[in-house]
């Protein structure tokens, strides 16, 4: 598996990268969009070294990135992890306890058994 | 300022690296450092892209990674950039709202107005 981005669930999207994450020598956003399974939308803010940050903003109060937001402690969510052998890598994690929190076709959501919530996927 | 590593609080670094990070394409781990200050010990896992994920195991239990871990979301803790003007961009951060939890010679804690911890390492 490669690294592929950094999750962080924001309020609004548009918002954190200017305010924020511009300061932080990201000066590219790509452009919003709509996942409707996971009920949010995404962007990712780019450097110039290309290191990618998901900007999840949720779509309505029952996205899970808004239970995120509600333990108020920030919005880091997530590490984000491109695999080419996707099923393989699922159930290499599942059988070091990781737990599935959600099976797509091309992508999964895994907690690790300390917590930290993992994503996969396929390339 | 430019991005430097993710910090992620842990039990205890080489469990972590060995156990998880391995799976995720992480073949190298620094030697571990101590940071008496901060009551912390690190090392640095780092990928075949160069991307770096910042370990950090608490000292004792007044370390303040000692309280991301008992929250009992996972240890995801900050993100961590270099900058070549330090003291300024501290303060450029100071005036879009972050507060500085802790400021020393070359490394400062600030967290976003949103909550996220960010880092900012003298370059």
């Amino acid at each position: 598996m490669e690294f592929h981005h950094i999750g962080l669930a924001v309020e609004n999207i548009k918002d954190y990268y200017n305010k924020y994450l511009k300061l932080f020598g990201f000066n590219e956003l790509t452009p919003i969009k709509i996942l409707e399974t996971q009920k949010v939308q995404i962007a990712y803010a780019i450097n110039a070294s290309g290191v990618k940050i998901e900007l999840i903003e949720a779509l309505d109060e029952t996205s899970p990135s808004t239970k995120v937001l509600k333990r108020k402690n920030g919005g880091l969510y997530h590490l984000g992890f491109t695999s080419q052998e996707f099923m393989k890598d699922v159930e290499l994690l599942k059988n070091r306890g990781f737990r599935v929190i959600s099976l797509g076709e091309d992508v999964a959501f895994l907690l690790a058994p300390t917590m930290e919530l993992y994503e996969i996927i396929e390339d």
